[in-house]
């Protein structure tokens, strides 16, 4: 089978303590696109303009990925942004943003990226991402990612767009906000009991909670149990621009590869640790330029460094008291 | 054997979103103590004041804990501290701090004191942390914790201090401020490489690092390789107060427990996993109220959950590229 995802395209110029980048290719869809890559068939769908070039194409194709519902704007500008990190990575100032062609994007999706059954709804506005939706009706797991200003400008149609969907992917601080609440247990529980029923995409609910957490890693929460995963430890980080999507990217991707296996958490915890490394990757060189020369073996022998480094035995002990 | 602990005795008025406390028996040796006294015998060192009362010390006395090094200095107040936590815990406010018979201490060791194999330096000025660890000379395994204002107003004696420990215990932005590392992997890899053949405590340098993450759990890292918990999942936090050093404790209780057990990175896990549970426990209710009462069987129960929190099998997969 495969997955669509939808969301931006962009030129990201970026700088930070070890370097800068100038209209690199990057994006939320971009991103996600070729982590997910590694797993299925993605259908990239989003907007660019007349600026976009030839090569960034490439760059998707050269990975297996279909960029025919990738809409050539005409007249139109490439969607950018300009940000710079503060020494720690943790920080982040955006200097510029050019919606360009984003703005007013109407996704169309075309019969193959109709027929996926793995959705992918990228941080765009929720309306879209709830139009998107409704267009895929019989897909098998749609998970979605958002922002803060989403939260702070439309948060009940981001809502609606979470009932309608089976997985939440958010940075934790996200998680609090959009729930009002400060414990990140206690706000994934109030998100999975949303849409039990409820107007959108069924009524079945989100049932899985994905908190990313930065250089910390990332969090589950499920109905039926909680897991967390740090994250790879680098001794030198680069550009963290793309990371969460590109964690999104593994995520989703292993869960497509698997159509076959229930939905249970010992699935998502494999997928949790594959997201894990794919991120682990993005992070060690600028915007695509590491996870565009990745390799399936890279990740299999990353994902076996990870799981000894999460390890411990339960020796027995006789305590006082 | 047994264990030493040297540092702060004090009362703690603290504030939370979830409520108030005044007084509350509190200080890092205290904390520490309370921990470790799953593990092996402790003796606190420390000073007090002749407003520290009787049932204080007998919530030491009652966990099995030597008491009989806290001095108490005629006409001398206890070391009060009271501060405020913002909606999410995470951001704390000191509102006033009062150092009492702490201004001027000068730790005396009793012969049964001195004759611990394993010693907890907590968080006091530098120099007496060399001070004190120089009459210990033979432990088998010394750990140490400080501030951020030591690594501002006394680095040089911070260093030092730490050349002469196995174990270094600190959150992770003292980390990179204590090295000017902005990467946790580079900055304790950093203070790995101090006191290889220096001056104090044998010159063996340190060899475990231990960063604390707060709500994130810590990670370790050691010459041989690294290591990661998240904090035990909790849906309700009422008090943070204390949650470092009961971490400190169940580490080096766990270390201290196991003396005929090399140092390795498999036993540095296992104590990782019981001082994150510890820390569990803590936050749990205000100051020492929770730890007061745990037991063994609920350490246990919580590190098996703990595991099974941590683990994903390693499916193999075939993957595209």
């Amino acid at each position: 089978m495969s997955i669509t995802v939808v969301g931006s395209i962009a030129y990201d110029t970026v700088k930070t303590p070890f370097g800068e980048r100038e209209r690199m290719l990057g994006g939320a869809a971009v991103h996600f696109a070729l982590a997910a890559s590694f797993f299925d068939e993605v259908h990239v769908v989003g907007p660019v303009g007349e600026d976009f070039g030839e090569p960034q194409l490439e760059v998707m194709r050269s990975r297996g990925i279909d960029v025919s519902d990738i809409e050539r704007v005409a007249g139109g500008k490439t969607f950018f942004w300009q940000g710079e990190y503060g020494w720690d990575l943790n920080s982040r100032e955006t200097l510029d943003t050019q919606l360009g062609v984003f703005e007013g994007f109407q996704p169309k999706l075309s019969p193959s990226s109709l027929a996926s059954d793995v959705l992918f709804l990228a941080n765009i506005q929720p309306d879209l991402q709830r139009d998107v939706r409704a267009q895929l009706p019989q897909a098998r797991f749609v998970a979605l990612d958002s922002m803060d200003l989403w939260i702070n400008i439309a948060r009940d149609s981001l809502v609606a767009a979470i009932e309608g969907v089976d997985c939440v992917i958010l940075n934790d601080a996200e998680l609090r906000q959009l729930t009002g609440k400060p414990n990140l247990v206690a706000a994934a529980r109030e998100i999975l009991s949303w849409g039990q029923g409820g107007s959108d995409g069924g009524g079945r609910g989100p049932s899985v909670i994905v908190a990313k957490q930065g250089e910390y890693g990332a969090a589950l929460v499920t109905r039926d149990g909680f897991f967390a995963l740090p994250a790879y430890p680098l001794e030198s980080v680069i550009d963290p621009t793309g990371a969460g999507d590109t964690f999104a990217g593994g995520l989703i991707g292993y869960i497509a590869a698997h159509p076959e296996e229930e939905l249970s958490d010992e699935l998502l915890r494999r997928a949790m640790a594959h997201a894990t490394v794919l991120a682990s990757f993005n992070v060690e060189e600028f915007g695509t330029e590491r996870v565009e020369r990745l390799t399936g073996n890279e990740i299999v022998s990353r994902i076996k460094e990870l799981q000894a480094m999460t390890q411990f035995s339960g020796a027995p002990l006789s305590l006082r008291g």
